[in-house]
């Protein structure tokens, strides 16, 4: 049986990374793909309580920056070997909503934690695994945050100043360039714009990978 | 102000670390010294939350052994710098129940992850951070887990097999051979023995640091 393929939308808030999976969920059920849906971190019971830890603390106390980093990996771990790991081997696909290119661009890139700590880090939770196509939704902090206020209530990560998401897609951007297995998409067009373009990339990936 | 020192009690399950901390705690009110006294995994509301985590699993779901690793880091990380460090700062001293060398014997031996792993990840946590003195209190691992057995039930970690606790003493013996910060206590004499020994190193580090 062939392997599934491991799918990521990365992006910062307000992007409109939601729409882009819902965009992914119907072109692999148009080709008859079975797939699973992950998000970070999260996607499992273990992953989802560290989720709740990172973003909203615990009684009054909030995560340190190095405390963060490494619930990040720690959840990520826990989802890529109890749910992306067997989902591929089965042959499933898996469409994950943020991997570790968050962690490079939000705490390599906004907290300057450095790229090659990550790097490290990374080889220690999860090796050398890695998706096989990620879309990048590359959008102006600015005009990202104030899609994510409309949605409501802004998190603790949401809540940095502009700063910290400008280094964090310097971050994307670099990387993105750097690598073939990231496309990067205009999000800061019209949403039927920013749906068409993702629909080209995963109709020339499935041509691609056929 | 003289800044506090950082004092851990290390051993398998059985050794009798509690009974320690007393002994310490007594110790150190008698010459009228300042502690507070913390857990690992454990000792902040988070630490503790991933603690529990560790132990019990979320729903039905057990934590893979690198995600293990990465939340022991993740709540050592977030005890160091919201606890330990702040109160050492302040001249109070601190008496640890298990700190970095528990990772080292039952992550690095017992689950056999590698010791250079684990120094990657202590540096990514923690940096150089470590105690001023450990007391290893060392015990056959059979006689050590006969006696956790009368205490009550046993958790995850403690229902491994015997060999997981041989492989993790022979670092813990191992690390006390390299160190003179760490002296090993005979955990399997007598608890008068045992507390009179612990008693002695404690005075001698008080005269040494006087």
């Amino acid at each position: 049986m062939k392997p599934g393929k491991f799918i990521v939308i990365e992006g910062l808030e307000g992007a409109g990374k939601s729409t882009a999976v819902a965009v992914i969920q119907q072109q692999l059920e148009q080709h008859g793909i079975e797939y699973i849906h992950t998000r970070e971190p999260g996607g499992t019971p273990i992953a989802e309580a560290l989720r709740n830890i990172v973003k909203q603390g615990v009684d009054d106390e909030q995560v340190c920056d190095s405390t963060e980093l490494l619930l990040m990996y720690a959840a990520r771990a826990q989802l890529v070997e109890t749910r992306i790991k067997p989902a591929l081997v089965q042959g499933t696909w898996v469409i994950g909503d943020r991997h570790d290119l968050s962690s490079q661009a939000y705490q390599g890139g906004g907290r300057q934690l450095g790229l090659a700590k990550l790097q490290a880090l990374k080889q220690l939770a999860i090796g050398d695994f890695e998706p096989d196509l990620t879309l990048y939704l590359d959008i102006e902090p600015s005009l990202g945050l104030s899609r994510a206020r409309e949605r409501g209530v802004l998190d603790r990560i949401e809540q940095q100043a502009l700063s910290f998401f400008e280094r964090s897609r310097e971050v994307y951007l670099a990387q993105a360039a750097a690598s073939d297995k990231i496309k990067t998409i205009d999000a800061s067009q019209q949403l039927a714009s920013v749906s068409s373009d993702i629909e080209a990339a995963i109709r020339a990936y499935l041509k691609d990978v056929d």
